[in-house]
C-alpha cells in the first residue's frame, strides 16, 4: 500500500489506520477472528457487500499480511481465508471497537431490505 | 449517519467501525486527544488533508457527538474543536491501534512532499 502520510504523527500508525480503515475491513476482521471462512461464508455474512468490493479488499488485506488465502486441493476446490499472526493480533482493537460501540453508539437499526 | 447494516453483525459495531473507518478520522481523533485545536491547527498537523475535507469529516464527527465545536467571542473570533466525553471514549481503541501498529507495521516512509 502507497500511500502519503503526514510527517506530524507516526507513519506506523498512519499505516495501521490506513489497513483498518477501509470499508468492510473491519467486518472481515471481526468475522475471521472467529475462524477461517470461505469468500461465499464471508459475502454471505456480510451481506451488503459486493463480491468484487470483498475480491478487492480480501486480496489488499492478503498483501498487507493480515490474512491468507489457503487452497485445499478437492473437487470442487476448496479455498479458505485465515488470519495470519499479525491479523490474530488485530483482536484487542476489535474488542474496543466493540466496547466503544456497546457503550456509546445508539443502535440505529437501518437493516437491509 | 444512516448507513446499511448486515444483519447477521451487531449493529453499534458496524456503526462504530463507520465511523472510526473513514479517511482522516483517526488522524482526527488522535491529535484532538492531546487537547482542543483550533482548525488551522488540525490542517497543519494533518497536513495532506484539504480543508474541504477536513471541515466535512469534523462536521460528521460533530454530529456524531464525538467532537465539539466551541466558539469563542474574540476578535478574531476564536473556535476550537475538542473531543466530548464519547469521543475521549476513544482513547482506548487508538491505543490499541498504535500498539499494534509498533509491533507489526512496517514503517513504509513515503512522506509527504
Amino acid at each position: 500500500m502507497i500511500m502519503r502520510y503526514s510527517e506530524q504523527i507516526c507513519p506506523r500508525y498512519q499505516h495501521a489506520i490506513a489497513i483498518l480503515g477501509k470499508r468492510w475491513t473491519g467486518l472481515i476482521l471481526k468475522l475471521l477472528l472467529n475462524g477461517p471462512l470461505r469468500f461465499k461464508e464471508l459475502a454471505e455474512k456480510i451481506e451488503i457487500v459486493s463480491d468484487r468490493m470483498l475480491s478487492e479488499r480480501l486480496k489488499e488485506l492478503e498483501s498487507e499480511g493480515v490474512l491468507e488465502r489457503r487452497v485445499y486441493p478437492a473437487t470442487p476446490v476448496r479455498i479458505e481465508y485465515r488470519l495470519t499472526e499479525k491479523g490474530q493480533a488485530l483482536a484487542p482493537v476489535l474488542d474496543a471497537i466493540a466496547q466503544w460501540g456497546e457503550r456509546w453508539v445508539e443502535s440505529t437499526l437501518v437493516l437491509t431490505e
